[in-house]
């Protein structure tokens, strides 16, 4: 099938999908952990297969090592299709409710977004989690991985599709496009297709805008922020700036700049160099943070950069503004924290960062659909229109109003109430199947 | 001046609207109000040379009557802005509360998206109300009217320039464009506009997605149909389908294709086809309508067309199924309706279509943010994403995420709680000005 038949297959299930009962639904989930489990060894031989090619290739090992499943992966991964499976239905649910006028009652009932075009890096525990999302969610896909991955997401796919077909799904629930040609064709199905969901870089991301009239929900790059307030606990400080940075470098919820208030840098500084360089961090500071500690002068460029590596800039500022200014500035709008014991400091730092998501003490690295309860995550939008920061279920869902009347016109008129309900909209729950 | 220049201005003015105090916003409304009234001698004489120069240009009479104000809708312009000032304010609210572990809590607070372009028709009234609804949401907007209302456009945005100003907005909460030439400049800022707002027909809202990378939120056509279901009051039928197409036929909401269960056909058609003939109303019938009623013949691309004007296209169909899927293919998710006095037609019609706003037993003319209790409305949005339907102060939120914690990080791991709190983020009340 060509991508517009592919495409035009999925807008067909995604009209059976978003009546297919929650119990559907979450079958198929269960029945695709059961289908890996039973075909971990083939799976497992296909992955050895991309690892393979891949160290062929000359690819890097951070990148190795998060497109090699192994036994326990595929146990975590069949745990999270679980996981999502078991989520509370996001579907069918009343979000608001009012009575119009006697015998006219509006409600705004969570519905899927229809058909959802993902494309996403070479892990292949991205296809089923991005998969599992959509299922639950009542979307049908258009799932594209990493190039390097594609046997392990080939085999993946073939164990998930078996799933859903056996519990009740319709042909045409998802699809696995191979080749950057498909994503291409993919890009140009805007009548087929509502939401395209790029996972990588800005560049990449910047790509799929361009070529494409299709909404895109980007999740690329986090150039975060930690900032210690002259009122931050020291000791804190360097736990965090430490987790931030190394506890996994590659990640976009990594810290890249750390920013010191200049009453504390002269106690905060020296700690915090030795404890990052401890962990092998290469510091880079302006002029200031090199009064204090001998580093390597940061340039203009490094407050820009994302590195995903044992790199840091450092950064003195005058004022908790400053460092929000800085921050509103060079930040990517992903994830910023501020150390400190001074709470109208952390609540000026929470109101005016503009960023998805702003922390108070605590790391960076928490960002994170799992990590805020959402079970998976579809990933971490940088945008701020539908979903912002991490994206779990609910940026799958959209809404329908519902209005129900007993023939009310506006040339006959009505008098309108606006009198908020509390009950839940009463023609949704026998519809499913 | 330039384009550039205002996107950068109302960046660094979305900042501090962003914590400005709800009543900051409400004051700038209020005195909004104050100055429009005061000067509506003024703003009527400007309207009245746009209006001049429209029936000159040779402008069609439904257009005049939107471009042409009134003391009347000046009166209403300004109840509209105190109406939206005195709406709850939609900012630092808590919309999600989870305990993440012990001493470590996550909320979901909303806040301003930031920075808005709107574009819209020669509609005086469209630009005090865009422009009140991202006030009171915190928004700054960047503001394109019709080229026929430029004199009226100037003179109201003079007054709430204003009284902004006075009120303590900062420069640069709005702009006013003027030229074409300026609304392409805007679609190039995408590093300081996050979201556009075109309001016109489906070729206008596409040429702006082709020429921008900023996130589209199009309020473009309504195909919009009522379906007579075999099980409807035929009585009841005939008062919903002349309303919906004559109460006000230039409008996005009224009705362009009637669909007829077949087993109510022979009852229905004559009478619906008698009330809508008496409105002045040309019908435009499939075979099988034609051999009950004398009509002329509707072609292929009737399904696909809309009007706006006092023409209906009839078909009669076989089933609810049938006439959900000719919704689901010809309609443009706007909104759609099925009169029936059987309950499950009903939830099986408002289940399936796949539309912004699905109806029981009313007129399609009540999909509208006023008549949805919104107090105003930025448009009735016809994509899927971010926000669906009529579109009220809701829309121009976004949220951000405030986790707050004593020191955590994630090598010293926490032990995951995920309990839902009831209470308000305690970062959010002290920090506005």
């Amino acid at each position: 099938m060509s991508i517009a038949q592919q495409a035009n297959a999925a807008r067909q299930a995604a009209h059976f999908l978003a009546f297919a009962s929650d119990s559907t639904r979450a079958r198929a989930l269960f029945t695709a952990a059961e289908h890996i489990e039973n075909q971990a060894r083939t799976i497992l031989s296909e992955n050895a297969m991309d690892v393979q090619a891949a160290k062929e290739a000359g690819l890097m090992a951070p990148l190795i090592s998060r497109l090699a499943l192994s036994e326990e992966k595929i146990t975590e991964m069949c745990a999270g299709l679980r996981s999502v499976a078991s989520l509370p239905d996001p579907l069918g649910k009343t979000l608001l409710a009012t009575e119009l006028a006697e015998g006219l009652a509006l409600y705004r009932v969570s519905c899927p977004i229809g058909v959802i075009g993902a494309i996403f890096e070479s892990r292949p525990d991205a296809l089923t989690q991005i998969a599992a999302l959509c299922v639950k969610s009542g979307n049908a896909v258009l799932l594209k991985g990493g190039r390097e991955a594609s046997r392990s997401c080939r085999a993946l796919f073939a164990a998930m599709d078996r799933a859903a077909r056996e519990s009740g799904l319709p042909i045409g629930w998802a699809a696995l496009l191979e080749s950057r040609e498909e994503v291409a064709e993919m890009l140009k199905q805007d009548d087929q297709i509502d939401l395209i969901i790029p996972r990588g870089s800005n560049e990449f991301v910047q790509y799929i805008k361009d070529n494409s009239r299709i909404p895109v929900l980007g999740h690329a790059a986090g150039i975060c922020h930690v900032y210690v307030d002259r009122a931050a606990d020291v000791g804190m400080a360097v736990l965090i700036a430490v987790d931030a940075k190394t506890q996994y470098v590659a990640v976009c919820n990594a810290v890249e700049t750390l920013l010191v208030h200049r009453d504390i840098a002269d106690a905060a500084l020296p700690a915090l160099a030795e404890a990052l360089r401890a962990k092998g961090v290469l510091l880079r500071g302006c002029d200031r943070t090199r009064a204090i500690i001998d580093c390597e002068p940061a340039t203009q460029a490094d407050w820009d950069t994302e590195y995903l590596d044992l790199v840091l800039s450092i950064r003195v500022v005058d004022s908790t503004i400053d460092a929000i200014d800085h921050i509103n500035r060079h930040g990517s709008g992903h994830t910023d924290a501020i150390v400190t014991d001074d709470e109208s400091a952390a609540n000026l730092f929470c109101a005016r960062v503009d960023s998805a998501s702003v922390f108070w003490n605590c790391s960076t690295r928490f960002s994170d659909g799992y990590r805020y309860g959402f079970g998976a995550e579809v990933g971490i939008a940088t945008g701020k229109t539908h979903a912002r920061g991490p994206m779990g279920i609910d940026g799958l869902c959209t809404y329908k109003y519902k209005l129900l009347g007993s023939g009310q016109t506006i040339s006959a008129g009505v008098q309108y109430t606006f009198r908020s309900l509390n009950d839940k909209c009463p023609l949704e729950d026998s519809a499913r199947c």
